[in-house]
């Protein structure tokens, strides 16, 4: 991954039968859900700022952009480590890199970024993240 | 869940923030991804004849039928345990009884039944169960 | 399916490469999202009184039972018509008798029941179907 | 989209009502569950050389990489249109760039580039593409 400022943070997950696909190996969509999965566990975890929070205050994040490499594949039975990191946080939203790890070999199946944005989930519109958020994700 | 001849296992799952729907709880069909998930732990854990051993000289198990109560919601965040046992096994199939309980509250969310053939991978036809395999699963 | 006084109505739709499951079929928990997709369009198209206009007055319907019975599978690239008719609909809810059918060979894929209840999408609490709502359901 | 020597073409797809998540849009990965669907139905009726013609000769098309931009939401009940078209096509693989646009609307929903590779469905690995299925795709 790629070295700055803002901590990695690590998630375990296991492949679920049914994200497995035509070619016996695990279908290119469910990759985003596991990157979802490692940051939503991330949030609450290691930010101490849970999705639930900014729910909570009428708040989102969708994501806006997402380049995603696949180095090889994941199979039934298979478990991984997600490692996440901001790469970049500002009023405007985030960018996020990430790597998704094969447990027993330790080899990259997957990397590359998402990039956020909050909404106001009454208006379904963007807006801007505030001061303490971007604190309390710059770590 | 029903008292017979069979054990009853446990397996572990938490929802994941892509089973989650329009409603705020996770999607109704994620339900039987999530017996799915249980079998598989356990037919390797528990009965020590794993899905892919029967991968491995030519069958899979295939749902025909499913019979399923939703008697409350899993929501975003939270953490089941997933008891299966088998109500009946012979040479034509098996169904399994399942029950889907919140951790914490330890309340039944979804309980129900699996009826399951075993196919020949190459032709994807039904076969007969044999009686190695019914005595795998018959504890 | 089941003769009764209600009216059966019809829906037409594709297998999604994404519903192809390691068994190159089409994976069993997706039935029931192709049964929601005939009812939703059928809600608006045969009913008059759409999903969208129950959610308008704060009403969704869950899904509180699913029986199901898989006879043959879809597989990729196949059409499927979706038929589906009410058993049953009062106070407490109503309950929905379906038949997958596979376009080409005019054969029964899977069929089955859905029982659903209204909720009150503030609450999250299932509440008493009005007799508007029977009385439109109920043709 | 990016003007090129090589056909842009076109599918419909409808938003499916498992296809909506927490935010009462389209999931985000499920987008590219929708590329997916437009490509596989215009590599028979476009190209005239169909994904199950790979896969008779024991070929199948894997992604190995994705950027994908979300612009705008698809919701409950929404129609698209898909475009795509290679923008490069070689031996090692192709990159297809695709647009997802609002039928109602005709705005831009999503857009961005998927790069396949093809792998020989019995040893899993990726293998070169022939110049028969060069010439095929290069319309």
């Amino acid at each position: 991954m790629i070295e700055n400022k803002y901590s990695v943070f690590e998630s375990e997950l296991s492949v679920r039968p049914d994200d497995i696909d035509m070619f016996n190996h695990v279908h290119n969509s469910r990759y985003l859900d596991y990157v979802l999965a490692a940051r939503y566990e991330q949030m609450d975890k290691n930010y101490g700022m849970s999705w639930e929070s900014f729910k909570e205050i009428g708040f989102g994040w969708v994501v806006t952009k997402v380049c995603i490499n696949y180095k090889r594949a994941l199979k039934l039975g298979d478990c991984m480590s997600i490692k996440t990191g901001i790469l970049e946080i500002n009023e405007k939203g985030c960018a996020v890199q990430f790597e998704i790890i094969h447990k027993k070999s330790n080899k990259v199946i997957s990397d590359g970024t998402f990039e956020y944005a909050m909404i106001d989930l009454n208006t379904g519109k963007s807006c801007k993240v505030t001061n303490d958020m971007i604190k309390a994700y710059s770590i």
